[in-house]
């Protein structure tokens, strides 16, 4: 069981290495990620875009690419078809953007030939690694689903969960958040979290322990939660994994906050699609990226064996 | 001006010592508070509840009593008209909330008769000192009003915008909140956001700069503010003093993800009210409820002046 993104990448380590393709790859900071990825082990990458520029940014950070595989594509919407292809086809594990912008990006993730869509709701998780929290975070959807509905709710709990499972964690706990813990009917968000726990409790939603409405307390910090009224009836007591928040502004702010005021490691990717998705961008450092990527290792492993 | 609750504690010092009347003071944090607040020169006390309850905790906590004005209600209810009709007849300058529940306690406050109304909304701030942070955080709304509409977000910053200038922040900057920084018709809160701005540049909303939708980071680290796309059209650059949120959850998520994952110190108070009410829980510290008092006491020297 991962605890930690130092525990997800010795998971990384014992699997067979997975393969990394990259969207457009001549983006310095996804090359230097990538090639530090690449010498840990992590994921071998198969660089797909402008050559020239490819070739000539591997110089300057000193990337040796005579092993891996370039496939010169200039243009920047066919570098992302061919890109994506090749994890459509099975020839790559994983797909990462490098210099595109997201759009572009996820129009070739949601290509009806050659992409990655499961006919289902697009989502993100975003894992931290907190100091002062002892068990790694799965915060979603902060990036992607401004308004997911109590159907996509549910999708994102079983997409959470299975990346949970990747991680070695078993039977997650879910804190659907709000500011209340208990269901308020002029809060829409509280009945729907309340609906979440309901379907849990009936066996519709599984593997996991969904316990809502929950405030970022009684999810996260086990001493509020002692102290709590209340707090002896809940399933979760300061000890949720996933952290579903109600709408993307309240994950938004909440992820930023934590970005800009903790001490943190995250790693996060898109859910929802065929083979694990790294939409990391400028504002993300190499350490998020790679983390992002041995998430995506693992996840992609999991997927398979499952 | 105050950067830190230190400098705010200073303030109050160099005012006339404001009277607080506490709603049924038989509790022993509240007293506490109130008794550090007493010796502090921040705040003198007037105790209003089951007087022989308060005189035991008095006892001890070691509270010397002998130039307190303690009036006896045995009565929840009867204890928080007296005690709010105290600061409604100008007896008091600032209403605290002790052994009640939160229900009562605010519906003294909304009294007709003896309260504290002044047919506006009610809100909530909570200002935060946080670590790594140059600047006071006044952080709206957070806990009080779970969905404010437009009308009501331009009171809530006038509100804020006093809360500032008592804290001797001139002209203060106001980032309302959200997930993005550009206008999305999809995203109510963004287009929210964007008529604030605009009611501040023509001059609706005054004495402050108003600035959104705008994410965190744009909101309050200068540094991300340096590297971002666009930002150098914005008036706020990672120097926000006020963090307007899209709703309750957005704000009461931050807000506790900061109080247990940050080191911080914070005090806060209801806004829209005759005077300054602190209506503190449990959950805050001793130090969080003099802070709380300290900021009704420069809030309430504010509004006497102006």
């Amino acid at each position: 069981m991962s605890e930690s993104f130092e525990d997800i990448l010795k998971q990384v380590n014992e699997i067979p290495t997975k393969k990394l393709s990259v969207a457009n790859a001549q983006d310095l900071p996804v090359m230097e990620a990538v090639a530090e990825a690449k010498a840990k082990k992590i994921a071998d990458p198969i660089l797909v875009g402008d050559e020239e520029k490819i070739r000539e940014i591997a110089k300057q950070i000193a990337f040796d690419l005579s092993d891996v595989r370039v496939i010169n594509e200039p243009d920047m919407q066919q570098a992302a078809t061919t890109a994506v292809k090749l994890v459509h086809d099975g020839e790559a594990d994983m797909y990462m953007k490098g210099a595109l912008d997201s759009k572009t990006f996820l129009r070739s993730v949601l290509n009806k030939d050659v992409g990655l869509r499961t006919g289902k709701t697009l989502s993100h998780v975003c894992v931290f690694e907190i100091k002062g929290i002892k068990r790694l975070l799965f915060l979603t959807d902060v990036a992607f689903l401004p308004y997911p509905t109590l159907e996509d709710k549910e999708q994102i709990i079983n997409y959470t969960v299975d990346v949970c499972n990747a991680c070695g964690i078993e039977n997650p706990k879910v804190a659907p958040l709000a500011a209340v813990e208990v269901v308020n009917p002029k809060m829409p968000v509280t009945v729907e979290a309340a609906q979440l726990t309901k379907w849990n409790e009936e066996g519709r939603i599984k593997n996991c322990i969904v316990d809502g409405p929950l405030s970022m307390d009684l999810a996260i910090d086990p001493e509020a939660a002692k102290h709590k009224a209340g707090a002896e009836n809940r399933k979760i007591v300061g000890d949720a994994d996933v952290l579903l928040f109600p709408d993307i502004h309240a994950g938004n702010l909440v992820y930023k906050t934590i970005v800009h005021l903790c001490e943190f490691k995250n790693g996060c990717i898109l859910m929802g699609t065929k083979a694990p998705v790294i939409l990391t961008s400028r504002s993300d450092s190499k350490e998020t990226k790679i983390n992002s990527i041995a998430l995506a290792a693992v996840v992609a492993h999991h997927q398979h064996r499952i």
